[in-house]
């Protein structure tokens, strides 16, 4: 009998503002990949459900997305996605030769530094009520994801996706923080055309589609104007 | 015929204060343990060697380690640690079973909040002078840092390695920052006996002595009281 699967991740509408959380975004997005039958617990992110005895229990720091695969415990975003890679082997999402696993591997940890960009950016807004945003301590934080999304426009300039002819560990990393930036008001298509067109790509798989936060209905316009 | 192996790392005696790469050393460790014949390049790292033309064309972001394996080239730390694994799978460094790899990979990933935690305090040290370091912004980069080692020495309590019974990935990582504290000062002894009896384990490995830092001959005293 197969391992059962439990995913726990923070429910969309509990982030205020943001209504995503990248990293639960990606463990889900990877599990639809991978064709595998799990259970998605979504935790009240505002009302702090994922630090409960429970959970604190399976990761004493108390993030998430947690993974539990029979009694297997797995937390630490990228641990998830590695371990998912090895666990469920098929389809591949990671390359198996040395060549594209150099790349690969160098992108998907690459992609902390986007993570930490992004997750700034997020946080400020998602604490900070609109009429109180300060507009340099903004335009800073745009800023730092500005360089950010530079460096990836470069990596995808050219190429469907980070590694290969295929999509890969680091490209559901990046896609997740390019669709949450957008959803927030930021215009890719002028300044960073490869990074439109890839989060175009993605957006038509089943496997985006299929967990794409349901109260993304109407785009905010916090990042409007920063494209 | 094997393909050359080339680590950039940074020269010890080039890092102000520190006089330490602790993400150059474990990359250095881990070709050790593997017995990996390679040429280590130390990079003058107060002069900015790992900024040149050459080798932001290999990482464009300009940080080290920087793995160059035949044609390929690997940057980011973990990235290079994790390429290692695969391109060098013997002694293994990481566990085969999804058990040991639930757990390696949790541990490996959670490091990360580990190294920013010490870099965050290695990177105040070196920038600020002893005369002018501020009490109440030191006490609180050093406070992270203990918050983190009370974590780590839960990890640690009642084993010899973070995962099963031998020596793996997180292991080579945590160390290099409880080294490095312990040679700035930091006793481990009283708060973190766990944690002070792996790193005297690790101290004994050949792979560790034969790649220490040669500029650490003498303890510094900048974390003395610490403790």
């Amino acid at each position: 009998m197969a391992e059962s699967v439990r995913l726990y991740v923070a429910a969309p509408a509990s982030v205020s503002v943001i209504q995503c959380s990248p990293p639960s975004w990606m463990a889900q997005i990877v599990l639809a990949e991978k064709s595998v039958a799990g259970e998605v617990i979504e935790l009240d992110f505002g009302r702090g459900d994922h630090k409960t005895p429970e959970l604190l229990t399976k990761n004493p720091r108390g993030t998430i997305p947690i993974l539990c695969h029979g009694e297997r415990v797995i937390h630490e975003t990228l641990a998830v996605l590695e371990y998912l890679e090895s666990a469920f082997p098929q389809p591949p999402l990671m390359p198996r030769d040395l060549d594209g696993l150099a790349r690969g591997l160098s992108r998907l940890h690459e992609s902390a530094a986007l993570k930490d960009a992004g997750m700034a950016l997020f946080a400020y807004l998602m604490r900070t009520p609109v009429a109180v945003r300060d507009a340099a301590r903004l335009a800073d934080l745009v800023g730092a994801l500005r360089r950010e999304l530079d460096c990836w426009e470069r990596h995808y300039t050219g190429v469907e996706w980070a590694v290969g002819s295929s999509l890969t560990l680091p490209d559901v990393v990046v896609f997740t923080y390019l669709a949450t930036a957008h959803q927030l008001g930021l215009d890719l298509a002028r300044r960073w055309p490869a990074l439109q067109a890839f989060s175009e790509r993605m957006s038509t798989r089943a496997s985006v589609r299929s967990t794409l936060s349901s109260t993304w209905q109407t785009r905010r316009e916090d990042l409007a104007g920063f494209g």
